[in-house]
């Protein structure tokens, strides 16, 4: 259960497959496939048996797509993987900006009039798919249903998981799940549709109650799920799975096997509410006419926690936070020299699972020293291990799962003696942080509205980061969790119950990393003196308690209020870790808290 | 052509003139009709003959409508204008804050399953009428095209303004209009259009290098144009307004009578480009499936202005600073008590007329003082008209179109002694100013990206302002110019050349108001020593150069990099205005830019 540092994909093995590939491409008259990172469920995280991107072309990252064509093959990837792709694959693929170019615009420079693409209907989303088809019409471009032909080609494909679900306890949930069903089924009601197709797999480990462990790091199990407005939930899950679960699920929710999901869609009567960002293109054609656009029913009440979970969360939250801070005592007790990437990793899972509350880490453990660092989602492998060098940044990104909740934070490490202009980097994004951290905003405003806050200390010096601001966090559930997130995409309304990152970073290709990341949670803000008296506004309270390394903060820079906002913040941090401390790391957190 | 006090609404008018619309209503079968504040061109001023909502409820705001129905006449108004009208209606009409409460979704509440609800085709956007049309879908309740009920029973409606055309310059537009045209003809074609539909006068005006005089404040004529992608260009404006400018206009320019528009659209092949937030719905009418929504095609290359409007646009604004001084510098000199804002408002525009450069103000002067600046249009007449007492803030906002450039421009001013609060609530909109002038940001952000940046110093205090951080600024056009706008509600990029308002301010009813304005011009950004190599940026040249109140200012608030910025601002105020000033005010400037 320990994080691996095996490397999963080698460029070397991606030309022979593809050249596999491309024999079926044209057994099947077609003149390119695409292979998504998503599985049928649309979640970030996939069982090996759905890695197909990772397995054709080497690119382990969370996002991303690969087009396959005849004669070339693009791998479609954002900013944060721009650097990381590069080492990744072969030179038979070609990296491609994603979204800067867009998969139609590439296609129709790469193919005649008359192109016929491939694509497995379960693996893209019905948006996705509508949203290029509009895009490529007139250029003669087809987007054709097939056969998964990596299935056809992959002969050693692992099988689907099939691990068995467990209970979530009410007393973290919150909310029993009978509750939850007759709630969003009166709401489907009111809004006249018979049914919801749900197929995300947290949302539906939300909605009835229980976790998972089909793929790592997040606690779900694979499966689709119809909740009638009556208020009767088909639930389309191994039977081998459900074992036990009878009486917890209780008469209202129906086992079936996974196999009869789309056999059951089609008797749908009524029209049925899917959400077209993540229903597989498959249902959308098996509902055809029936199909409302209108979101997956649980998304918003699921982001939205209840007082249990932002409690579970709090003190999640704490018990990691000892265990990293443990980590970050022992790192400076280091000589730099001696230490490589792998042995941070290493220790710092050992200390989180000292604690036996520890169900699993929440993702792969980014710890990235000096240059390594500037790769934003960085997995340290043995081939790329790296020894901390003084001079180094360390960025060391982690996070746990924990049956009362789920954490992910980010700090930056000085290692040995570092350079004024990695400092005054380090400086900028800090202050991003706080000002993020310090907000408070009038109800209504979604993350456009307020993720500059965060970025424009860094953009004043010239400088920013390929990545959003924050992202959504869910409850023992996936650590990137949506509708909500700080970031220039998202025009969600931010809510009280939500729990967001606010990590905001700088990345200087071949040098260097930044990340300084915390968990915050969105609550009602209390009015104050003077303030609007009809204004109804949000802030943030914090969740994460780790020191902010005090060796990278050019104090100068920071207002009087940034300042302020820091000693609080590591007064806060002293008085809430140091009693779950050793008496080594309790003297190391002292000075470590110590006002700037 | 001074400003007019005249009190040109009363609420007493409101009542009999809307139950003969109501009788109108009967003889026609409809349940209800709606009055925009907008005309055929949807610009923010319409002519005498076009004040139609004026006329029939007394709100003389420059945004909103009314729903007349038989038994209640809703007034939607957005935020801005909350205080205004409940001062400006009779209780015969009833104050519904919009957008917050939708036309479609009043009308649910108001009527019954097959209410009929008439509207003038001319008046309402295309895209207005299908979304409310889209919203009421399945209510029953049925938008339906109707001749104009208000024309009906005003009987003394004026004529529609008939004002020569001039030639504006080229040395002030920067490009001959011929090539304007040929320009975006060939965009058009390569787009595969025939023709693009142009409805708002001051796309006209700036594609034909004219400008005219049919509306106050802004230099436009009415018309309606259509562009044709072979390079020739249509032109619906009486003859009359056009005499001598055959010559300018060229031998691709058509001149049609504004009443052949409709037959021409009629003929037109292929096709047709317009913008669905202007065309009027009786022109999307006549289009139909010709009809293709892709924008005006000049309103994005009016925004980005060139050199010789940024030149023209940068003189006009020094020249104009220098009467906004010389009005300042006199004002403080007079005695609490004495004054009223129609003074203020008289003198400023002396003042302003002094340099023969004026060709008009650009909107009438807010002078608000005490619980009158709290109303963020105000305008001041003959009832309003306050004496400026000792511990008031006074708001003047306002501005000058000349031949070189449009300004607008607001400063808060101190009357006698003002209190602590007045002061703390002035610097916060200030530092949000200042962040907002300071401010660099990656290309490809829009308004909606960035407002915070300007309110975050009023949101940690817990207050806010109901309207947005700036708008669109033409070149000797209207002084609130789309697309581009400092606002949550837009999402188009910031292209260099583009003119905005920056204009934050704080608003307590009953109380006092503060608005600090400046306009910036979008240009690109050198790299900075330290920034990133491969990330264009944009940043803002200050148009404006009046002093900000120092009396105004808790110094302890500002930041360092706050202060640096305002003494420098202060700086090259002094440098840039002092030469153009009388003794006096020189010697008051000295003062007003000592550094703080």
């Amino acid at each position: 259960m320990f994080q691996s540092f095996e490397v999963t994909a080698r460029p070397e093995q991606g030309p022979p497959r593809l050249a596999a590939l491309r024999t079926e491409l044209e057994r099947e008259g077609l003149d390119g496939f695409l292979i998504p990172r998503a599985d049928a469920h649309q979640g970030e995280y996939v069982a090996p048996r759905d890695e197909r991107l990772a397995w054709l072309t080497g690119f382990t990252g969370s996002a991303g797509f690969c087009a396959a064509l005849r004669d070339v093959a693009g791998v479609f990837i954002d900013g944060r993987y721009r650097t990381q792709v590069k080492a990744q694959v072969a030179a038979e693929f070609t990296p491609v900006p994603w979204p800067d170019v867009s998969l139609s615009s590439w296609l129709k420079e790469q193919l005649p009039n008359g192109g016929k693409v491939g694509f497995d209907p379960w693996l893209h989303a019905a948006g996705q798919i509508s949203e290029a088809r509009k895009a490529l019409r007139g250029s003669g471009i087809e987007l054709v249903r097939s056969d998964n032909l990596v299935d056809r080609v992959w002969e050693d494909q692992p099988d689907p998981p099939m691990n068995p679900v467990k209970i979530h306890p009410v007393e973290f949930a919150g909310e029993p799940a009978v509750d939850k069903i007759a709630r969003l089924a009166e709401k489907l009601q009111k809004a006249g549709h018979s049914a919801a197709v749900i197929t995300l797999p947290d949302s539906i480990m939300w909605l009835l109650n229980i976790r998972g462990s089909d793929i790592s790091y997040n606690p779900v199990a694979h499966g689709f799920a119809i909740l009638h407005a009556d208020g009767r939930v088909d639930l389309f899950m191994a039977a081998t799975k459900l074992a036990g679960m009878k009486g917890h699920l209780g008469p209202k929710v129906t086992q079936y096997e996974p196999g009869d999901f789309l056999g059951v869609v089609q008797t749908l009567d009524g029209t049925v509410q899917v959400d077209p960002g993540t229903v597989p293109q498959i249902v959308a054609d098996a509902l055809d006419q029936r199909m409302v656009e209108g979101g997956d029913p649980c998304a918003l009440p699921k982001a939205c926690k209840n007082a249990a979970e932002i409690a579970g969360s709090a003190e999640a939250h704490l018990r990691d936070a000892a265990a990293v801070v443990e980590t970050l005592c022992w790192l400076d007790k280091q000589t730099p020299g001696d230490l490589t990437e792998t042995h941070v990793v290493t220790r710092l899972e050992e200390n989180r699972r000292k604690d036996n509350a520890l169900q699993d880490i929440s993702f792969d453990t980014i710890a990235g020293t000096g240059p390594n660092g500037a790769i934003m989602h960085y997995r340290v492998t043995e081939e790329t291990d790296s020894t901390l060098e003084s001079g180094h940044l360390l960025v060391l990104d982690s996070g746990g799962q924990y049956l009362d909740g789920t954490t992910d934070i980010t700090r930056t490490i000085a290692i040995g003696e570092v350079g004024d202009e990695e400092k005054a980097c380090f400086t900028r994004v800090l202050k991003g942080m706080i000002a993020m951290s310090m907000l408070r905003w009038p109800v209504g405003l979604a993350g456009r509205d307020i993720e500059a806050i965060a970025r424009m200390p860094l953009w004043l010096a010239g400088q920013d980061f390929n990545h959003g601001v924050g992202h959504g966090v869910g409850a023992y559930l996936s650590v990137h969790e949506g509708p909500q997130r700080l970031s220039r995409v998202s025009h969600v309304p931010l809510e009280p119950g939500m729990i967001l990152s606010n990590e905001p970073g700088y990345y200087r290709e071949g040098a260097f990393g930044i990340r300084i990341e915390n968990l915050l949670v969105v609550q009602e803000a209390i009015s104050l003196p003077g303030g609007d008296d009809e204004r109804a506004m949000l802030c943030w309270r914090t969740l994460t308690f780790v020191p902010v390394d005090r060796r990278l903060i050019v104090v100068d820079m920071l207002t009087r209020d940034e300042r302020a906002w820091l000693n609080a913040y590591h007064r806060d941090v002293a008085e809430k870790i140091r009693p779950r401390l050793g008496e080594e790391a309790q003297l190391w957190l002292d000075a470590a808290t110590a006002p700037i």
